[in-house]
């Protein structure tokens, strides 16, 4: 089963937005076992359109269409289409209802334009509208089939997800089930896991089936994805249980969490688990550790705040650090136990540093230095090498200084 | 003249990476005058490439060819190209031993799979590398031309800038000079800029230049692209200056910088400027600000520091918020007063407000209190609402703040 990917719009040619929507299908499709083997960007312009539509459906069996289904006169892949499937757009008044409905619940006035949101190619059946206004379409086209969606991303989503997928692993008689599992590591590069996973990967390579990749994330660390399939769901998830098993018995110092986890989330979890409250005092993150760590809702419990001691002489007067070089574990020791005192916290984590451009007190860049003092006058430091310039370096020594909380944490059963 | 784009590697189409190289460059091609009307991302698989390759020729006088130029033996866009010109791939020894130089230079052995980086279409010329060990590959095929860089992005755009947008210019025959200018703008939204540029737009749409363009950039802003072309770069600069000038005549008290200006760099020269320093009393973005300024090297001379004061506790304790209700503009005083004395700053800006999900103190989710304390005692404050789920929120209050700073800095004068 092959699925190739045409993007619709003429701001993704001219760079105003990044197609990002194509990339996500091409993931979804290969973790179902279905080929995306080319993906298209081409502008609202109906020819263009129609030869792109074409050109994927002459070597896919399917193709998905992103973009163009909106009220306004530049908005034509449903006119395209229609010109692909040799038939007419019928106006569907039922799909107008559910439209004015839309904009009556939203006490706002529904512009006539967006009538043309009712209009359906001949033969095409729709994607019921669940977040927006569009509904997408299922064209078929001869023993092949053009789905329309939204470029929204999250109308797009869960139309592919409720509609688009079931309908292609029915059309490819696939009545298996698929599913995959996330594992979130952090603390060994992708070269790294795989050299590690080698014998896995191996195995896995010759039983096909689950199968394994790599998906490295910035920030969020590097994902391990095994996709199964089997006969039943509990077939597929007693293979990933296990297959997630003999991974985690090689790699698994290095996972922090599973699908949606991210690291603040796991981390916010422990400390809430323990009863504990955190503060952060940073100083070369410059106050990304606790945006981050508020970045997840309901924080607040958690979260007390911090300090971002930026000036060496904020880290002296308001940390009590001893005046001198600033980036060691002896620094970071100290602000790990102020913090606790100046935000009232149960824990302290503290961060220092050189993200650069240039060395500071005799450290290279990529230095980091962190500390976390705990309610019974413990303190835990480390150091770690990052790599990457400025923006880089920050970046990873969030998700770096989070990680060694987790693993302090878990030295300290809950 | 019309240029289009073939990205190419399996892991764009598995979504492992979004391909942003091709938006990239259909920017800067649009910025040049020159249509890039379809892009595509293929695999790494020599059929595919070439295919792709040949129906990007039928349609467009030239074609970029982004990635596969790597050493390993999935690299394999040299040999598609070469197919596509039917000709031989020739080794190029000259190449070898800048490469050979490259690895020695960094002290670590080549091994013999980068000499393939050395084989070059017959017929082709190399685009000299400068950045990474591949050259990019300038090569004809008929009067049309494939150009080859790798993916990379600064390697791509380095070669881009450097021969491939002249090498265009040239074969397009277009001598003239051309060039833009983006005004960074924050404080309107686009529908409204358009609204207020109506007549501006309306009149270079009628003399067709300089070109006017929006690009909705998140929490970097709107910007506002003016691209001119004329004989020599003095009358392109002439007509910029002009018609920048007529644009800050309407919207200029949105602009906060030109180019390569962000925010926070605007924010903080002008506070060094004026000889001040800075610390950051924050809620509800939990340490973006602070985070952000922090983001620019040298900002060490202006941000003292700041306190993430998330739980109301800590504000009332550390910060002498009176006890109660804390989204207000009540409180970002007390805060930016606070700030200043707390981490020893001359300038204090504060920010309390509402991301949600839920409301708080009664006040809506999007809600923004910020104010600014000044070395003079006095202190501005300001609330806006501001759209968006949680993490849209605090990304639109960490430049609405910084912005909210650079107003009242404009009224007080270096």
């Amino acid at each position: 089963m092959r699925c190739d990917v045409v993007a619709v719009g003429t701001e993704l040619l001219l760079g105003q937005i990044i197609d990002s929507n194509s990339a996500w299908l091409g993931e979804q499709l290969a973790a179902a076992g279905i080929d995306s083997l080319q993906q298209v960007k081409v502008g609202d312009n109906q020819a263009r359109i129609v030869a792109a539509l074409r050109s994927r459906l002459a070597e896919a069996d399917a193709v998905i269409v992103c973009g163009g289904l909106g009220p306004t006169h530049d908005d034509i892949t449903r006119e395209a289409i229609a010109e692909v499937m040799g038939v007419e757009l019928e106006f569907h008044p039922e799909i107008a209802d559910v439209i004015a409905k839309m904009f009556a619940g939203r006490g706002r006035t529904m512009s006539d334009n967006n009538l043309r949101q009712a209009m359906v190619p001949k033969g095409a059946s729709i994607i019921e509208q669940k977040r927006g206004t569009a509904p997408g379409l299922v064209c078929p086209v001869g023993d092949k089939v053009v789905y329309a969606v939204p470029g929204v991303p999250w109308e797009l989503y869960e139309m592919f997800e409720r509609t688009i997928l079931p309908d292609l692993r029915a059309r490819s008689g696939d009545t298996s089930a698929i599913a995959s599992r996330v594992l979130r590591t952090w603390g060994e590069s992708e070269s790294g896991l795989n050299e590690k996973l080698q014998g896995i990967i191996d195995e896995l390579d010759g039983i096909g089936n689950p199968t394994l990749a790599f998906l490295a994330s910035g920030w969020e660390g590097i994902k391990v994805r095994l996709t199964a399939k089997a006969a039943t769901r509990a077939e597929v998830d007693s293979l990933l249980d296990a297959w997630e098993s003999r991974v985690r018995a090689v790699v698994g110092e290095f996972v922090f969490g599973v699908n949606d986890d991210t690291m603040e989330t796991v981390v916010l979890d422990m400390l809430r688990t323990r009863g504990l409250t955190i503060g952060v005092a940073e100083s070369v993150t410059g106050g990304l550790v606790a945006g981050r760590l508020t970045a997840t809702p309901g924080a607040s419990d958690v979260v007390r705040g911090g300090v971002v001691a930026y000036a060496s002489d904020v880290k002296f007067e308001l940390l009590n650090v001893t005046p001198g070089p600033v980036v060691n574990e002896e620094t970071a020791r100290t602000m790990a136990n102020e913090i606790r005192r100046v935000v009232g916290a149960d824990v302290g984590l503290a961060l220092t540093g050189v993200a650069g451009p240039a060395e500071q007190d005799g450290r290279k860049v990529g230095t980091l230095c962190m500390a976390i003092a705990f309610p019974d006058g413990s303190v835990e430091t480390g150091t770690v090498m990052l790599p990457g310039e400025r923006k880089m370096m920050r970046e990873l020594s969030v998700i770096s200084s989070l990680n060694f909380l987790r693993h302090a944490l878990l030295r300290r059963r809950a």
